[in-house]
């Protein structure tokens, strides 16, 4: 069962056990764009502790320069690109590294401007995605459209994700392009999260958009690039040899059981769940030994409230 | 295995043999806003011999009556709404008589204007479908609109089915209904079918719609009230007692194997397939014997142009 932080000899055993500190962003260090409770001084004691710290998102929304501006915007200075995984670039790095896609070749993206700007960091054009010519007519269908009549020959591989612009139209070109070639265009999935969570509601999340088009072409996707999936965690322990090493010097802090400490567990970490975001105490405890988080706390600021 | 009717004593010996002939529209009928070849004299021909036709029709987006103006512009003419069954009027009629939803409870309609007609005939009051109000800002996503933050204590159903004019605000207010009170409003779909041909593509289809709803809130739909599903069926044979009593006098047309054929031979029937819609002669022949059609032939009208 996951031992709850509490005490101050608590939370400092937590800071000394480990080095690296892999963060979920939304329901941890921030709801939307408010920052949660001393998760600065969290962040601020960690570094000047010397400890690692790397924040772990799958909201694609978002490519990684954009979240170097958020961080700083919400008074959490010094946070570089380097210490930012988003399932936006994860999804890059799949499309370059193990698909290894032509550079002459393009990208029709299902999703929001995150993916098109890691896409083209790493030198593919990118078509579909937030082109103003797919939404010109509102929400109103047109079947005679170009993109969907015609069909770009270039593309060779399709990117889909979160996406609040989405209309029928993209959806149905999403779905020409899964199709084509007797369904052989790969299909990159950036996360699989059935919901979004926003002010306080559960909106429509990845998962569920990209089920739409999954289930119309009898498709699923060749790839998940976002938690639990293991590709961010291998990019990571790349760049981390001492982690990669070590798991257990690594301890992953999220929000959600089915994502973020799957996630940190299946990478061999330690886990720690905070209650700021989806899960709550009881469903904590409701874990079975073999899945239940190594710990859990009321919320990430504790880590310095009860330390300071 | 299926025989296909090439001779003028096949035709005619399938006239002979059935005194109700149920047909789905589009790919039999129609395909789009063009009749196919030798239809009306088809149908002409069924209605001097004292057959009764009936149509039966997945595509929720119309109600009965545009049906009815539909035949008569088409140049099939008197048809009327008691012959035909759309999904749409199927979910109100399963709204009505099963769930026997109050009056003066509302439907939210994910979907298009023949859902909102055939409930509104009802007596119903639908909020969702087509209302302006949630496609005034296209396809941009407005996380603070008043219909998301505000839901209708009116509410008792979700009614939901093929929607060209999707956009995120409205897959997120359905998806709010769909969890609100623990997950009991009623969820009926118009009916699942996961494409949508038109002029020659395959296009998203009113169950991948429904399947990002359901999805995310993690429940399947209560009812299905298209094709396959036998609830038309049994409205039909209820009208029909003569049916209802000697199933084998009705033949099922249509152009989808899982959908019309097997819609037909559930209820009972004996089965056409005609290839001017969905399937191939291979795909036919391919079926095993317990599920293959009855009959198929190239199109519909051969039943017309083999016995003239």
């Amino acid at each position: 069962m996951a031992s709850k932080i509490t005490t101050r000899e608590q939370a400092a055993g937590l800071l000394d056990s480990y080095d690296y500190f892999l963060f979920d962003c939304d329901g941890v260090i921030w709801l939307g764009d408010h920052l949660l409770p001393s998760v600065a001084e969290t962040i601020a004691l960690l570094k000047s502790s010397g400890k690692t710290v790397i924040f772990v998102t799958n909201n694609s929304s978002k490519a990684r320069s954009d979240y170097e501006r958020k961080f700083a915007n919400l008074g959490i200075p010094g946070i570089t690109r380097d210490e930012v995984f988003g399932s936006s670039y994860a999804s890059a790095v799949y499309v370059e590294r193990i698909l290894q896609l032509p550079k002459d070749k393009k990208v029709w993206v299902l999703g929001e401007k995150g993916i098109e700007k890691e896409l083209a960091e790493m030198g593919y054009v990118t078509v579909g995605g937030t082109d103003p010519d797919l939404t010109s007519g509102g929400v109103e269908f047109d079947a005679e459209h170009p993109q969907l009549r015609h069909l770009d020959p270039a593309v060779g591989c399709v990117v889909a994700g979160l996406s609040l612009t989405l209309n029928y139209l993209k959806l149905s070109i999403t779905l020409q392009y899964l199709l084509k070639d007797n369904k052989s265009i790969p299909f990159v999935a950036t996360n699989i999260d059935s919901t979004f969570p926003m002010k306080g509601q559960l909106l429509i999340g990845a998962g569920s958009v990209i089920e739409t088009v999954s289930f119309a072409s009898g498709r699923q996707p060749d790839a998940v690039c976002g938690k639990p999936n293991q590709s961010m965690m291998n990019t990571i322990k790349e760049m981390h040899p001492a982690l990669k090493a070590t798991p257990k010097r690594g301890l992953m802090v999220g929000d959600r059981l089915n994502t973020d400490m799957r996630f940190g567990r299946e990478g061999g970490l330690d886990t720690l769940l905070v209650l700021t975001g989806i899960e709550t105490e009881e469903s904590v405890l409701a874990q079975p030994a073999d899945v239940a988080p190594t710990y859990y706390a009321s919320k990430l600021g504790d880590l310095f409230e009860l330390t300071r």
